[in-house]
């Protein structure tokens, strides 16, 4: 399931890109896993995009997994998972993230995890309520779906704690999901399919909006301020790219995430009243699916 | 001391600019302590320079402290530093730190720590002996100094673990500098007066011969790829810097040690006999103050 939406996924952007494709690295360890890597980069649309693929199995629980489960001590275990990051050229476009994974030990053992945020360089309260409805219905459509308390968890998580303020504007976050009821794998498995499905229809009509926009220097040079964030956030607090790096498998991988260039200005604040100030007000936790965005 | 150092290496950079300046940014935090930040941005010769000193004090000692002395716990302590960062425009030209602080508890209990480290993009043999010489000699004068551990120090700390690589040509490090004999501290604080001064001739003589010289979009492509390997060292290895992040004192502060700008791109790979290719055997321990830097 996740190597069939790699594929239609970059698929999906290259259309947009035209003659430039991504470049596909495979990877292989013996007695760890295997993935795929497909990243482009420097394109007309994106400046940099990754589509990522991996299985891993293992004889013994990984130690970050029995912290939180101890019975689990020994076991076997296998996973896969798909990670996709959107960086586009346009500053008015926003940087887009989503993975989606599996985990399993055995037949009644087994747990979906997934995340989708978008991080705006500039605010449009139209993307937003967009980009956060259509994860709320993905979420309507499924018994498992919990569309407020994972928001919460999201807007939680990709928080930068030393600014005070959010990498973006949010999205879904939800990990250890399962259901030991009759046809509950088939139902979590439907619930991360349409997940999947979800994504191109949350990201592009806003790509389609943004991506024309004309835009300059000045532009430029917060979408790179605004990408410096992204990277303090990534390299500095994040758990999943703080594991990789520790663990040090594939690191290329690991570090396609980072945009393609970021900029640190000294205490940069942008004048009152401008585009960029108003983006501060977007980087808080909002109701984005409320009528107009707004605080009730 | 270090207050008025930063008067002279600031004048010293300035003469270097002409008319652009250093602008100062002075913070007090009641109960903490104060600082002075001064930084210049955009210059012709630097593109990034920073020059901070801080005094800070309290009524019980920081838990990172008591980690390593237990019996100073609850005792109130004082504590300075100078910091120093430069980021010249040039590719060719390397960037600079240095760090000098002292931490007294009361007339018997106090040390001294420093750092000095140098990241060139492009690496010169010529500008590697000369640093690590100037750090030898100024160490040599000094009978608590011990330039082959400081140097062992030095490499060991300033390494990426995730990229098996140095961010840069080392240098020196060296931390609870102490002598409890008669006139002990008047010997270290000579040893870090002398220190300070050594950071000019040092590297002046450096940025000299490289800031004159012609580059164009190759270097500063190649400048900000080994500018993102900074970044990743700082935000995601740095102990000063992730204890300053997480202790959320003057943010400002802390990350002016980023570059201005940076960049990743995916598994870049520099072809074989180029000079970008070169600079991989300059970021492994070696031993520079030998003749021509070679090894054994």
């Amino acid at each position: 399931m996740f190597c069939d939406a790699q594929d239609r996924l970059v698929a999906a952007f290259e259309a947009y890109e035209g003659a430039r494709g991504f470049q596909a690295a495979p990877w292989q360890r013996p007695g760890l896993g295997s993935g795929r890597v497909l990243v482009l980069e420097d394109g007309e649309v994106f400046e940099r995009a990754g589509v990522n693929t991996s299985r891993v199995s293992g004889s013994t629980m990984p130690a970050s997994v029995v912290a939180k489960a101890p019975h689990l001590e020994g076991a076997p275990f296998t996973a896969g998972g798909i990670s996709l990051i959107l960086h586009p050229r346009n500053p008015y476009a926003p940087s887009f993230h989503a993975n989606f994974r599996f985990f399993g030990v055995d037949a009644d053992t087994w747990w979906f995890g997934g995340v989708c945020d978008m991080s705006p360089s500039y605010g449009f309260e139209d993307d937003a309520a967009h980009f956060h409805r259509v994860l709320r219905d993905w979420c309507a459509r499924h018994r498992a779906g919990d569309y407020e308390a994972w928001k919460q968890a999201c807007d939680a998580y990709f928080t930068i704690p030393h600014r005070q303020e959010m990498r973006g504007i949010g999205g879904i976050f939800f990990d250890h999901l399962t259901d030991p009821e009759d046809g509950g794998f088939e139902r979590c498995l439907a619930l991360a399919a349409d997940g999947l499905d979800s994504l191109l229809p949350a990201y592009l009509p806003i790509l389609d909006r943004r991506a024309p926009m004309p835009y300059g220097e000045r532009e430029r040079h917060w979408q790179e301020t605004r990408r410096g964030r992204y990277v303090e956030f990534n390299l500095a607090v994040d758990r999943g790219t703080r594991f990789g790096l520790e663990t040090g498998a594939n690191i290329e991988a690991i570090l396609v995430s980072l945009p393609p260039r970021a900029r640190w200005s000294f205490d940069l604040r942008p004048g009152p009243g401008t585009a960029e100030a108003s983006l501060a007000r977007f980087l808080q936790p909002r109701p984005w699916t409320h009528p107009a965005g707004h605080d009730a």
